[in-house]
């Protein structure tokens, strides 16, 4: 099968390479070309200059690039994945964006007889090196019944959440779900090194119960030793929120808590941290 | 052995039943003495009329009320804990109180040569019953070593944090924690909803991430179905959040956001949902 992979960040990166690996014909296109070339010397696939060109004869075309805006471009045009995709091909969009977006471009493709599913990712750098995302995908089942087993090359599980944009929907909720367990780890473990407690005894311990969480097993550690170079970037969530604020908004949806934690992701972009980790809510104490 | 257990409420009375099935000889008290009664029909133990009562030759004996008050009724005075107890034998305060009284208590039965351990559990009810709480203690080591295998009737996991207070201020650790978490699932699936989002389906997967953590697999589902008349109540969470802040004071801690989730569970208090679970926090927002 013949696939294409749009946006070779550090997501579509690895994950262009396990489709590869995987055995499809994967063409690539990046803004960047020198990084299609280093992907390719790596992978053994094809490249392209545009992407149109990278979406000519596939049968599926994935991308993920880095927001609306970055998507419309690669998208829309004369050079863009629908203008080259097939009649029947699917677009499997990765990037998280607005729920808005994915039902103004799905409706587009399906002018040209051509499908589009929304389908953020959750499991960072880490998870799609690993080939272990998490998949939210928007759109018919149909559809997402064929793409479903070329995107387990990448994916531990991929759910169909609903129509068009609900997949970025989920994605909103897993953000302000998870930005909320980052701060009381924070605020918790900031607390227990003021106490004098011994860290790592108090987290494997707490870990087991109702306090426990994703966040609280991959990142008590390396939030205690200030640890920060790593993982999902501030300016990410950011942008991640700031979708989500907006469908608050449209919901009628209360993110107090979450709208706070944000200007704390602000007070650190600030502070020069626009590349640390999440967990890096925890720098904004005194010690 | 010869133990005794102080205050019947909804973990005192299985944590002491664990103790009695498991084959120790258990005199318990309760400031209703009815709820004694009802526990001896029930375990086929022995009851007293007094804390101190309880206490005479036991080598451990365990307590768990409500706050430091009820704490400083039990085990001081003529007819309190420590006057009934050997010397050389251990109390052990499983209730979630301050690290200030733990010192404190721990200085008084000192000087008759007794020991003092604080071991505040987490799990709530079910994990009382089932008999699969976790033990945050604090205190001697020997003495520790000398009741974690009687303690294990009715906890899965015990460990020693640090000198006496350390239990208490690892507790407070998981509070802080843990309504941070809630209160993210409360905007996250309150957004969900009005989403329109299949919230099964949603957590489903997005517990799988970076989101997940034990408050979303254990009360999202009924956060969404607005079910609270069970689990961890307000009233008991405030009194925790007012222990931590109050220490937090002393440390320096800056509890900001977990300060903000307090005033929301007074509201839910304000409410009447004082009996309410923990993750009623959702309950807040206008469907």
């Amino acid at each position: 099968m013949k696939v294409a992979f749009i946006g070779l960040g550090v997501m579509g990166y690895p994950m262009a390479g396990h489709l590869q690996k995987a055995g499809y014909d994967v063409c690539v296109y990046n803004r960047t070309t020198e990084k299609a070339k280093k992907w390719q010397a790596e992978f053994s696939g094809a490249f392209a200059q545009t992407p149109a060109e990278a979406a000519n004869d596939c049968d599926i075309v994935f991308c993920c690039v880095g927001n609306d805006d970055d998507l419309k471009q690669v998208v829309l045009g004369e050079q863009g994945i629908l203008a080259g995709m097939p009649s029947g091909s699917i677009l499997v969009d990765h990037t998280t964006a607005s729920a808005e977006i994915a039902v103004e471009l799905a409706a587009i493709a399906e002018k040209n007889g051509q499908y589009f599913l929304d389908a953020p990712v959750s499991g960072g750098q880490a998870g799609a090196e690993n080939g272990i995302l998490t998949v939210m995908v928007g759109g018919d089942e149909a559809v997402f019944a064929k793409v479903e087993p070329v995107m387990a090359t990448f994916a531990r599980f991929s759910q169909l959440m609903g129509p068009v944009g609900s997949g970025q929907l989920a994605k909103m909720v897993n953000q302000i779900c998870f930005v909320n367990t980052v701060q009381g780890l924070a605020e918790g473990l900031n607390f227990a090194k003021k106490a004098g407690l011994d860290t790592d005894k108090l987290l494997d311990t707490i870990g087991k119960g109702a306090a426990g969480s994703w966040q609280m097993d991959n990142r008590g550690k390396t939030m205690c030793a200030n640890e920060f170079d790593f993982g999902f970037a501030v300016d990410w969530v950011r942008k991640d929120l700031a979708i989500a604020f907006n469908e608050a908004e449209k919901l009628g949806a209360d993110l107090t808590a979450t709208k706070q934690i944000d200007g704390y992701y602000q007070e650190i972009q600030e502070a020069g941290g626009n590349r640390w980790d999440t967990s890096s809510l925890i720098s904004r104490f005194k010690k």
